[in-house]
């Protein structure tokens, strides 16, 4: 983080630091240098990853709050170390506001960023600020694992059973419950909760890891029926999906006839549950649930490239990708 | 840099993974999963650093060559490893791009990216790309120095010399060219290059690192009379600066009148030349010129906490902060 004298960009600097995200043993340097310096445990692997969160693409600054956008963007980004059975260490905020927004907004925000990351134990160890006429978020996490223990995308094999945690298309509903009311909404809903404050699958990845259980995982951020396709692509396999296993979100009575609790789950993003396989012979060992949170076998590798979605009583149909391509919609 | 199937996302990946930003054996994972893996090397320390490179805010789509656009934003980022006495080992690329701008600026971004990628030994690790109205780069470099061995700008004593490198305000002065010019400008001019193509002082950093050397180090980006107030805030001290000893950009006869290049100098920011201070005793210890590029001492540091400005024949007056702060212009 660079930090500069008594200017606005400085000040700005210093309340980031100051709002509590603090440099823990692996930082070896206080933000405030031209770079942070970081320090490898020996015998372990660096996972870096980076992730845009963009006021009007990724979020509404008049409907999102701006604790949620501190909060959601750093979970997002850990969610990648997640996916590979990784434990976060520190991030990179890289961040441009609007002067209008560096008041109460921003107060909010590191609020909410600073949550996140004493939650995920992820300490701030540096960044860039600029001035811009929209919110502009970018997040890098450096996070580790021991060595050859990152799980890839591609390493599904024909016959691997086909795992989702938690339950999908939470964050779908919560969206569309969103966007049928005006303003902030008061948050005590379930849904609206986990699209707002989702939580990164860090002890179920790193369980996985270090068991050497899964053969291939992703987090699911662009709805499954996206993402499921890469870690197909990336491991050279098909897949055959069960639609009646997939633990689906479960919508108000009310809403029954206007969503399908089934396509939300298929089709929608941000849920940041982890998709993962397993082989054949291991899968009687992945629980049932672990740390509250539900393990569910949704189907089966295959070697035939297609992914093929089984709906009781109807033809075996080739599941299509609908959910989230920013340059589709 | 995650991967997605067909689709747009996808395909603008796949051009961006084969331009050429090879991984080296630093990376244990090819581009395309959640994250990107890297091997630190033992006993040495890793550098992260982030910088955003914004259309309208750093550069001009209609005034900037795309491909210096490419070069530019990952030199930049590059700097501040240099500015640490550190080696660069890979980078992760963020990418927001209007569709309009996937033809052709993609393809000259992407090879001035390339090349600036060869150019620093710095493979592309990962990243994330999304749609945008307008261009967005944000460039997460990481680089490693041996344990121990940064340099930071916290090490500065009353005493030290202040040294610079290369020339100062050819940047600004390259700038103010391109202002009075209409569209892209044929690149001829020195200064012009300078601005558009900087390279980052990675062997004198380096060089500095090993010898420990300097006391206190950090790249000029922002301008020198805005970056030597904060290595001085940064290591409690102030500075006396000798107007006359700093290597200031050689204008044009033409533009003697208009620009008075000791004020290019100061205050004009974009030259990514290094400052350091070196202790009395090693002065005599610093070449005149490494690589071809001049190490010049243009003051010493002062138990005094202000920073000097000593113009032959004029009074001694106070160095004002008149260099870049998105947040004042």
């Amino acid at each position: 983080m660079k930090k500069q004298g008594k200017t606005s960009e400085g000040s700005l600097i210093e309340r980031i630091v100051r709002a509590g995200t603090r440099p823990d043993s692996a930082l070896a340097v206080p933000a405030g240098d031209d770079a942070a310096i970081y320090r490898p445990r020996p015998g372990y692997e660096t996972i870096l990853t980076c992730d845009w969160f963009l006021e009007g693409s990724h979020f509404l600054a008049d409907r999102h709050p701006a604790d949620s956008v501190g909060w959601k963007c750093l979970a997002r980004a850990v969610s990648d170390i997640a996916a590979m059975g990784g434990v976060p260490r520190c991030f990179l905020l890289s961040l441009a506001l609007p002067p209008v927004r560096t008041g109460a907004w921003l107060k909010s925000f590191l609020a909410g960023l600073t949550k996140a990351s004493r939650s995920l134990r992820c300490p701030l160890a540096g960044g860039d600020t600029t001035r811009r006429d929209e919110i502009l978020v970018n997040i890098t996490v450096v996070g580790e694992c021991g060595r050859g223990r990152a799980i890839l995308r591609s390493g599904a094999r024909n016959g691997d059973g086909i795992f989702v945690t938690g339950r999908l298309g939470e964050a779908e509903y919560g969206l569309r419950q969103l966007n049928t009311r005006k303003g902030i909404p008061p948050l005590q809903d379930r849904c609206l909760d986990r699209l707002l404050y989702p939580e990164p699958r860090l002890a179920i990845g790193a369980w996985l890891s270090e068991r050497r259980l899964a053969t291939a995982m992703m987090d699911l951020s662009d709805g499954f029926s996206t993402d499921l396709p890469k870690l197909c692509a990336a491991s050279g396999t098909g897949a055959r999906i069960s639609a009646q296993q997939i633990p689906s979100v479960r919508t108000a009575a009310r809403d029954h006839r206007k969503f399908d609790a089934t396509l939300l789950a298929l089709h929608g993003g941000d849920d940041y549950e982890l998709l993962f396989t397993v082989a054949k012979r291991n899968i009687a060992r992945i629980p049932k649930a672990l740390c509250g949170i539900a393990l569910t076998q949704v189907g089966e590798i295959t070697a035939r490239k297609k992914i093929l979605l089984d709906r009781a009583g109807q033809p075996v149909e080739e599941l299509k990708n609908q959910g989230w391509d920013p340059f589709r919609s």
